[in-house]
């Protein structure tokens, strides 16, 4: 024992739909001595994702279902603080899934990233330098195979990996479309992050008229966040060899019962199309390179970001309802008191 | 003129859903006088494919749709009788899009082969030889990418194309899975296909338990050629990396309504899985390269093939609903006098 005491929040109920406030619940845990290979991470952020959703309710998932009473699965970065691993060092800085607590006694697999030295702050390796940053680089570059003069469309465009998307795809030449809910975010998504079009489908817009407007020759790359009636409306107006990136279900608050929309199979034949789903966190080996892309981007500004920061591990229980109601702006985290230091 | 009289099947009237004998119609026109850059063909095949309902009924498809009055558009294989083109001269044997009609005045847009001479029947030219086969050898290889010991699940097994993907699957070292209607089929499948598990959906069995039962590790490529219920079913015993190759539609007589059913992105996200769409006709630069190996493929007899003929453009008209039925065996053929010689 350290004599250290941890906040944690742990799942208490299971929800049915998106997770609220009150599925979870805080305790204090003494913090437990370290095994051999393991190390003691103090977070400074705590990430929310549109994913956890899932993690908590979904049964047959790419992760196993959150336990009720398990703390939170979440990544996070923090410090090192106490190592029992030869690779890693008190004082590094690490991103990994730490979960929703304020110390967390791991194991190497458990960390994603080691975080260079340098001048950005921590919290960007939890949105554009971390795992949405890697979702927007490897599924728009490796799974979408963006050419020069390529029509991009991005739902949900202005959110933490849209709006990386969106930017990406302007470096490499494409045109770029941005499908977003309110004129706030249509508009963050034309000043902020530099699409050529954004369609706010909370208008009273007709969504296959905007998109035949704005992709006059079809739609040559759709990065996916959200399954649904966005989809499917996209899926109308694809070009012929279009690839459709499938990266979340944001439309969808459950997948108990199954969600059914219109089949796709006549529009890939037809076009000629791929639909190809990915997990950003199967490219690990190759996060050192795109980071550094990545920061690169960031640092001339031609990436930009949003953050929305909570503050204390308290917030956390309440940040996976906030981004399904969307009301946030870029990146939603938590803040902990080790960040201040 | 050539004083030659042509017996034409041309589309009388649009159907709804699945096209029948009624929706064509009989007609002699005169061969016309060949222009500049044309060859006259003497079709000896004419072929009946599971597509020409949507080349007829659907608006929007890869090809202008049918117009009434018009003679039907299909593949076929013949020989050239009177040339106007440097590269064709009368006795070489064709395969194109020549159309359901006795003789074809057509320009080489309409020629997708020059036919090997050799001992092969011609009528292999427009089933495993040609549309069919070149739909299997470019669907599973080229989009679903086998790897030795890869589990290929095929739907319509039986049928031109599912026979040949499962014989290529089984030269590239896979396990075969065919899902097939009936139990001729089924036996079908094993007997003469070499699939390694037959499934008979239209027997009383649980397909979900079925397909569990013979893919225990999961589905690494499904070969469709149905889209629909079974589709759903063989989705849910995906492995992670699994490649979908859609290559036909055939559980359903119309896209209009357009069809809905449980969406795929949650699975494509989960296993990490793609879904791609082709049309073989994408591949006529690598024809010759695909003839030739299938060719000693089926000289060798790794790759059999069953045909189901009728004879005389007369009997055309009742082919594609003959197709939706499912009551043919394997490649539905309509032979022509000229055949005979």
């Amino acid at each position: 024992m350290h004599g250290i005491t941890n906040r944690q929040v742990y799942l208490s109920s299971r929800p049915t739909g998106v997770p609220r406030a009150e599925n979870f619940s805080l305790r204090v845990a003494e913090v437990p001595a370290l095994a051999e290979g393991e190390i003691l991470i103090r977070n400074h952020y705590l990430s929310a994702d549109p994913a956890m959703r899932g993690w908590i309710s979904d049964v047959g998932g790419y992760w196993p279902q959150v336990a009720i009473g398990e703390t939170m699965r979440a990544f996070a970065v923090g410090e090192v603080i106490e190592s029992h691993h030869p690779e890693y060092t008190v004082g590094d800085r690490l991103m990994g899934i730490f979960g929703w607590q304020e110390y967390a006694a791991v194991s190497d697999k458990h960390v994603l990233l080691k975080v260079p030295d340098g001048d950005l702050s921590l919290s960007l390796y939890l949105g554009v330098l971390g795992l949405n940053g890697l979702t927007a680089y490897f599924g728009l570059l490796d799974i979408g195979a963006p050419k020069q003069g390529d029509t991009v469309v991005v739902s949900t465009a202005a959110g933490a990996v849209g709006s990386c998307v969106g930017q990406i795809g302007k470096l490499r030449g494409c045109r770029t479309v941005g499908i977003a809910g309110g004129p706030a975010k249509a508009r963050q998504c034309l000043e902020e992050f530099g699409y050529d079009i954004a369609i706010d489908y909370k208008s009273n817009v007709n969504l296959d008229e905007a998109l035949q407007a704005a992709c006059p020759n079809g739609v040559d790359i759709y990065f996916d966040n959200t399954s649904g009636p966005i989809s499917d409306a996209v899926m109308r107006q694809l070009r012929i060899g279009a690839r459709i990136v499938i990266c979340g279900t944001a439309s969808y608050s459950s997948w108990n019962p199954w969600n059914s929309g219109p089949r796709p199979e006549r529009h890939l034949i037809v076009k000629r199309a791929r639909m190809q789903g990915f997990l950003a966190t199967d490219y690990a080996p190759r996060y050192p390179e795109a980071v550094l892309t990545l920061a690169n981007w960031v640092r001339r500004g031609e990436v930009r970001y949003a953050e929305e920061i909570l503050e204390g591990v308290e917030r956390a229980p309440e940040s996976i309802e906030r981004l399904y109601r969307g009301e946030h702006t870029g990146k939603l985290l938590i803040k902990l008191p080790a960040a201040q230091s």
